[in-house]
């Protein structure tokens, strides 16, 4: 046992310095490339939440929070905390600032994604539930995560699933 | 049709400034005091979102979140945006910072409250999930929300209702 631990338990405050973020993505080549720098630390999971995830986000230049995707049955919430993003959907690109925010219903067929393109890191509150039986359709992308990852964690639009599906990540 | 309609009609992006905040409370006298100047602003509400609540909350000087309560089930998170709050619960008192956070799981029984001790302006994120047969208990007052808000969104810990139930505000 350290010093500090005792301090520690008597805490409800998230330490979050010493949560280890998880860095790049699952999703199959190439459309891991704009996500393999991207930086996500789990907020919601280290409280024991299970209805929601609440995950800090840091997208560094270049990098994107996903590729364009809409969920079948989890409402989503983004919150920009520092830096600058375009959100980018049917409607086209729009930049989000600081203090800006958007939410994502579930069902809601408009794929939606944040890209980095300024020259600073730019970091994201983002917020969704955990509904069983939720899906993932990819906009741009020849891919889908269907429920419960059967087949696959990812599959094509024909129904074949990819293989080699692993982390994949750029420090 | 006012001009930057069409605009607005694109942009995904909140309007947070259009959105009217929520000040006070439906608390019943003397619960009512602390919260009567705290300021919610509907963020999730505002993108259709139903799945949970993201409120923008402002606690001038003095205010407090709530009082000390646990929910039966529904997951709580909260975000310190700017500012500085005193988290209290069975634990005792420790200050959040901006940058902090925290988050209460549905069914444990140990109250939380945010209490604004500072002299200026804290600002929270706050989400929480909306499960159907949530109620509220409290922890230092005679005060239980039921399911339902039946017979009243407010009740005393013997079971009679409280009356006069209304908002109650100080700007």
């Amino acid at each position: 046992m350290r010093w500090g631990q005792v301090e520690d338990l008597m805490s409800k405050k998230i330490d979050v310095a010493a949560l280890k973020p998880v860095i790049g993505t699952m999703y199959p080549p190439p459309y891991d490339e704009p996500c393999l720098a991207r930086s996500r630390t789990k907020l919601g999971d280290a409280a024991g939440l299970t209805q929601f995830g609440v995950n800090y986000l840091r997208l560094p230049p270049g990098a994107w929070s996903s590729q364009r995707h809409w969920q079948t049955a989890s409402d989503e919430f983004v919150y920009i905390l520092a830096g600058e993003v375009t959100l980018v959907t049917d409607r086209g690109a729009e930049v989000l600032q600081a203090g800006d925010c958007a939410g994502f219903k579930a069902g809601d067929p408009d794929g939606h994604c944040l890209q980095n393109h300024s020259t600073a890191d730019a970091v994201i509150l983002e917020v969704g539930t955990r509904v069983a039986g939720d899906a993932a359709h990819y906009s741009d992308a020849d891919m889908f995560a269907p429920p419960g990852g059967k087949p696959a964690m990812y599959i094509r639009k024909d129904g074949t699933p990819y293989t080699d599906l692993k982390r994949r990540a750029r420090s």
